[in-house]
């Protein structure tokens, strides 16, 4: 679907301020300002850079951004309404959202007359002008102002009139849009298109009341409903797990504001993730969001925040994540090689993302020639060995090896079947020891290697603070003088699963190495009721593969 | 928001057949089987178990569930209709969902032309064929037949008319229920409850034309919307972040079956998640789902699956997360003290989850006091030990430390604090010696270890074919002597964790040891940079927390 311009949604982002409020998330200063500059550069209009009347670190942020301005966005503080019965001049949070010297600002204010009387202990009418001072005192000091209404879908379904006449006192004091926030993350998508639909026609009416006809309804040309110039923003939370959807619903329903977090980062179970929300909105329905060039980024955005709040992408991540392209089932390979659209609901290349062929044990032959496709083999279904590797692919998957993150170990076994595996070097055996004496900080692990290099074998011992620790140095100091270029390799991660757990401490071990040599990374496996046995043996094939791929760049660099 | 039992909805989990597709999830036949009884205590009542015709793992599971059946729920096999031009009677994969011996089948046919001519090759007539004989054959053999109409919504918005065909041709053919899926997952909540209400017409409308006025048309009483008796399911997948809400249109629209996983494992991005469908079926729109005493059991349950599958629980997780009901310190947790309506969505107890504060020494306090409790353990919040515990288990959560699985090492450590530990025998130290030579097959493992008991020292080794099998081993031959109730005692699972993966074979590493003597099943916890130790910690507290409750209840004998 192309976009329309004429459905121009303004994005508003805030992973730097609501996205840092989830458990285990946290930022410097200098992660904030490179996230911001990444949004700048993805094309959001509205960043949130957090409350400096409440945090220090969000007043050094805002000063930094006057240093090194963002080219494109309007970077927004966030901060509540004066508190009861306080002049907003005199209000220190106030002052410091100035001091941070923005075009706009957001404001949020309470909805919900529970939360005025019993959160705030305040009357209702003194909330109205707390709502309507502190805009009015930022309009006159030059600021535009976005109002979010704290709250809005449980107080306007408790008391809808007390809830709309908040939205009014925004309003009349200049707030440019009021957005409508779901705080709770209870409400459902066909209650916010209903609510959203009730603004949107009091809003007009009040407007059209208040004298302001000129500002009065206006009609979307794809719902056909009217909905007022003042404009309408949607701010949602996953508690029930309809963030994304329940944002849309308000967007149909006539909201022209979106606000979300990176990655759907938040409090308790998140935001509305962004990167669901911009493509579901472009792609699908037709808004016009931020530019095509930049849509195609949005993967890498979304993995470069994960990076730098230093948590683990979600692999399952719809648009996203590494597995949302991801086929497995032999069925869905030779469909989606064929034609694509029959196995994917969008083009992954349209958000930066890409397909993968995932190798496992229900893949069939198609599977396995297209994953070697990927490695650069070409193979035909009739070659002799293809079925072979298949064969050999599910006899090891039966005894517990699994290949799917272990592409390394793959390409090996694919070699090796193809009569191109070649021997760097011989594994010959190894001896753990470990040895934990009255106390327990003492433990020590010493690992002895014997392996050969053409023909010569090596013994070697090395000690660690764990046994697979030991094993990988033991082997390390074996094989360096022969590949110097072992002292670049490093483990990078290592996981490992007990199968079939019921059994005990006798069950079957698997071990995943990753391994990097500074640009690339890859992964191997081992599988022993010994769980150093598995790890040695994932260890092994990380050093060798890491080995190949040395020479096989030494040789395309020698033609 | 009571339930009312007139909105009755069937659950339809496919954890064990659509999210073992889930791309790093792999489970044992074992697996599979804890899991499928523990949905079906869950009060789920179809349990999809697999594809027996494709897998042979599944073909074991649906053998040993004939051995020990299931209390409540069907357990359904999954399998395709018959290939183009074939005899039903005559496809072995037909034969072999028969031999499952289930009362109910689940059939999968093609919806989208496109699917039929380019994937199939075959005609659109042929597949109408297909999916006929298929479900006449299986009904012919006494089945109750489930029919998943694959790609349903992309089908229908290309040729609704050949959609509805293939529909039909289900429900002539004896089908009860018509599973509308969006196998790719890309359509989103407006279309699927514009596309649901139309099949609910049409197919009431064929049924009236095909003379089959008593099963045509009802009411629903929420939507007033009419429905056809061939009752209506729905299948959705998250690729547009939309599963759940996709769901939940099609239910308000008159679908009366929901497929989902815990959890949400699936294919690509995952399936419908039944842990927060469930909860929003039932506690917001007064579906009739689960009972109540089960809804509360939904936490545990998903943690229980993730535990199974070897997968980090999302703490995130809408309903069931770990941070779904946690508020971060200031106005939102004297708020929620107050009442709790302010700021949590619905009551974290209705599905089994607590709420928690975060940050706050004084909440961790309650937690702890609330922990020792569910122990048996009365503690006051002024006990002198009460915030000795709580700072020691903070202390231990620091470095790796988990005890909301071992239970039973926090319960050691609470009788440690207040000085009422006994010590059975005190662990001197363990060596542990593995030996690979030449040929994978030979690795040895031989574990010393030295205890005392009663300051008696005692020395003893043993083999194994792992090194923690080896270290278990030479523990019970040490104290078996002193304490023959160990013979008792096994070993009943064994996970490890890898914490700080990045940190490559260095890095930390957290066991967890369940043990089991007949009657009651506990589980202890180990952490150090050595896998060996840290399996060793959680052997040796599993060996004394078991003495420790066979001498708990000698005594309560005695008593």
């Amino acid at each position: 679907m192309t976009t329309n311009p004429s459905l121009q949604l303004w994005l508003y982002d805030t992973t730097l301020r609501d996205g840092t409020q989830r458990e285990g998330l946290s930022v410097s200063i200098e992660d904030k300002l490179r996230i911001a500059h990444k949004l700048d550069q993805l094309g959001i209009p509205f960043i949130e850079g957090g409350w400096p009347g409440a945090n220090p670190k969000d007043v050094q942020f805002f000063w930094e951004l006057q240093e090194n301005p963002l080219k494109q966005a309007e970077v927004v503080p966030f901060c509540s309404t004066r508190r009861p019965h306080a002049i907003a001049a005199d209000e220190p949070m106030l002052q410091a959202i100035l001091a941070a010297g923005t075009r706009w600002v957001t404001i949020f204010g309470k909805s919900w007359d529970l939360h005025v009387t019993a959160g705030l202990k305040t009357s209702l009418e003194e909330n109205l002008a707390m709502i309507g001072d502190t805009i009015e005192y930022l309009r006159s000091q030059g600021r535009r102002v976005i109002y979010d209404a704290e709250h809005w879908f449980d107080g306007y379904k408790q008391n809808p009139d007390y809830a709309l006449q908040t939205l009014t006192a925004a309003m009349t004091s200049g707030a440019e849009w009021l957005v409508l926030c779901d705080t709770n993350g209870g409400t459902l998508p066909h209650e916010v298109t209903q609510i959203v639909k009730d603004v949107v026609t009091e809003i007009g009416n009040r407007e059209l009341l208040t004298g302001n006809e000129e500002k009065a309804l206006t009609q979307s040309p794809i719902t056909n409903h009217q909905f007022p110039i003042t404009k309408i923003g949607i701010h949602t939370h996953n508690d029930s797990e309809m963030a994304v959807a329940n944002a849309l619903a308000a967007v149909m329903a006539g909201a022209t504001m979106v606000q979300g977090t990176i990655n759907g980062y938040g409090e308790r179970c998140g935001n509305a993730n962004l990167c669901s929300l911009i493509p579901n909105l472009q792609l699908k329905l037709g808004y016009s969001c931020i530019g095509e060039h930049q849509l195609n980024q949005l993967t890498e955005a979304s993995r470069f925040v994960s990076e730098v709040v230093n948590l683990a992408p979600d692999e399952h991540a719809p648009f996203v994540g590494r597995s949302a392209f991801a086929h497995k089932g032999g069925i869905h390979v030779s469909a989606v090689e064929r034609n694509p659209l029959t196995y994917e609901h969008i083009q992954p290349e349209l958000v930066g993302n890409q397909r993968r062929i995932v190798i496992s044990e229900q893949s069939g032959l198609s599977n396995v020639l297209a994953k070697a496709r990927t490695c650069g083999i070409e193979l035909d279904k009739d070659h002799p060995q293809a079925r072979q590797i298949l064969q050999r692919m599910k006899e090891l998957e039966s005894q517990g090896y699994q290949f799917e993150a272990a592409e390394a170990s793959f390409i090996l076994l694919m070699y090796e079947a193809l009569g191109r595996r070649e021997q760097f070097f011989e594994v010959k055996g190894f001896q753990v020891h470990c040895d934990l004496v009255e106390v327990k900080e003492t433990t020590n692990s010493l690992a002895t290697v014997k392996v050969a290099v053409n023909g010569k074998n090596i013994l070697e011992v090395a000690e660690g603070n764990g046994p697979v620790a030991a094993l990988d140095a033991a082997l390390r100091k074996a094989l360096v003088n022969f590949y110097p270029q072992i002292a670049d390799f490093e483990l990078t991660d290592y996981k490992v699963r007990i199968l079939n757990g019921h059994t005990g401490t006798a069950a079957k071990t698997r071990a995943l190495v990753e391994s990097g040599n500074g640009q690339q990374r890859w992964t191997t496996v081992g599988v022993s009721t010994n769980i150093l046995e598995a790890s040695y043996q994932a260890v092994v094939e990380g050093l060798e593969y890491g080995l190949l791929l040395h020479f096989q760049a030494e040789k395309a660099l020698k033609v």
